[in-house]
């Protein structure tokens, strides 16, 4: 018996010559389904959500059920690793993450520490991740994930979500020493954690760089690129993607990460990104998902032209950003419908 | 007697040999003067500053008393275009504007009007525009401004700021019809209101495109460029500046229009934007904005940096985006002082 029914993704990762390309989406776990909210309402919040395995793993899986996707991603938050740390956090309703304390200098790093049992504070990550590949049964490969360091810095030095996280990022300008202590930190922490996420069955991981596009190039190699080069370097038993949205100034860099998978956002041209990338990297993208608002005639169109444009070379079809929340989701199975459809010459 | 004293910045706009590059920023007039601060404090809002013609000329002569820069650019907002449409606005502090009505259907553009009279409805710009030209008394060119159609589409459909602009997106692909319409109307109020605001004595127009970076390249090619382009092809009065935040991937296509100056953010390389720009457009930027939070020191070096890459061609020093609320005014001079203090070869 082979290890997973659908291994498509894996070998697509690889490098292999496939039958199609394989499909799933960024935020498939979560928001867009009836079912999730319906598990969700039983709950008292998203953060319940996050820490009760059993329900994690049940929403984990309800779009390999419902919308048919070619891997599964476990349901959780990349905050999880600043409340580990000891910034703890709060997801307030139609608002976002809120932290009612922040790092704002080099004294404030006392205050937390990357000393800490990750299979201890984290222990409800590895064990959704647990009953989510028992459960799957090999039906599909499931993806474990984390936020890469910059990004993270973002909410411990905000506090919260911003358009330009000026405040976070005056910290690289003002602060550079405590900046780079902080993101040493959490890179450290994310490190160990991933590897938890391994161990209890994680078949791929992501690293999402939600807020690279904020910085600048030199910027971003110094205070982005450098701390997601370390975790790339660090995780050897399975394949790694990164996600650097909006860093299109970075290509040539990514390129060049000891990783399998680079995203794509929206934003950035396929025949371009592989030209700059190369060929030994599978690309993950990169349909914007306001796409997914289009009538049903206009996803399949625009769809075959994404597909067109991978040039029968190493891609994963996904959004360019995560699926919105009030995105009607049989319009979301058309478009899983498509690719699945769309015969690879 | 020369109509300016100091014409720097127009002629630079012509592409002639000038002694210096001339420097002003985005967001200059307001926000982080404790001299606007005051005039602001004295008044019930932001809304009643921007409406009362005195005060904003005050306000926009600010900066070139006190920071000493190259251009004055006259205080207003990018929403009252909206507002004179028929669709009010509220700004909410610490949260930004809010509209009690947005548009969401062809129906919802019978509640709004492009046969207006502009001179009516926005005669408290050109009266602003009127008082600060005779205060400035040739000291420096005044430039006029509004937000590009798709910016103000964004506005009027999503109704307030947000990271995303989904619902407003959501509209370019459920409602393409309902988009180009509503696009079509903002940008015959746009064009009526930049030449009132040229013949009340605007020197030179800058097109805000805050939003353009949320659209893909097709997208932006259908519902942003093509009316930014007529908007280029109806000013012919005096030099216009186009300055489409995030979208490095149209710098191809903004070559081409009928202006003299692109705006380049912080993300976009100097070199190659020149590389793809072409030597026959001025360009405009685009130091990080954060950049001013670091000490004098790093300032002045990373000022110069910028200065450098300039190569001694057609471009005016600046931010890459709105200078922050925060950011403090010593900082900003050290910036304007830098590039003053910089020879050209």
């Amino acid at each position: 018996m082979a290890e997973y029914q659908n291994d498509l993704i894996l070998r697509t990762i690889k490098g292999e010559k496939t039958e199609r390309y394989p499909v799933w989406l960024m935020r498939q776990a979560g928001r867009i389904l009836p079912e999730y909210r319906a598990v969700r309402a039983s709950l008292s919040g998203f953060k319940e959500l996050v820490e009760t395995p059993e329900r994690a793993a049940e929403v984990t899986i309800q779009p390999v059920d419902i919308l048919g996707v070619d891997a599964a991603i476990i349901f959780s938050d990349i905050l999880v690793i600043p409340e580990a740390m000891g910034l703890p956090y709060q997801m307030i309703e139609k608002k976002g993450p809120w932290f009612e304390n922040t790092i704002k200098s080099v004294e404030d790093l006392k205050t937390i520490s990357d000393q800490i049992d990750v299979a201890d504070k984290l222990g409800y990550v590895s064990e959704a991740i647990k009953i989510t590949k028992k459960e799957l049964n090999g039906r599909v490969p499931l993806i474990g994930f984390c936020g890469a360091p910059w990004t993270i810095f973002c909410y411990m030095t905000e506090g919260e979500g911003s358009k330009t996280f000026s405040k976070a990022k005056s910290q690289l300008f003002a602060n550079p020493e405590m900046a780079h202590q902080l993101l040493d930190m959490i890179t450290n922490v994310t490190i160990k954690y991933l590897k938890l996420q391994i161990k209890a069955g994680a078949d791929i991981i992501q690293v999402f760089d939600s807020w690279s596009g904020i910085l600048g190039p030199a910027e971003y190699s110094e205070f982005g690129m450098k701390y997601v080069s370390r975790i790339c370097e660090a995780i050897n038993e399975v394949p790694v993607t990164v996600f650097a949205k909006g860093a299109y100034y970075a290509r040539e860099e990514l390129a060049k990460l000891d990783c399998q998978t680079i995203g794509i956002d929206w934003n950035m041209d396929i025949a371009e990104s592989r030209k700059i990338i190369g060929a030994d990297k599978t690309l993950q993208g990169n349909l914007d998902p306001c796409v997914l608002y289009s009538d049903f005639k206009t996803i399949e169109m625009k769809t075959k032209n994404l597909l067109n444009s991978f040039g029968n070379q190493r891609h994963i079809a996904n959004l360019g950003h995560g699926v919105y929340p009030d995105t009607d989701p049989e319009k979301v199975k058309c478009f899983i419908e498509t690719v699945k459809e769309y015969a690879k010459n």
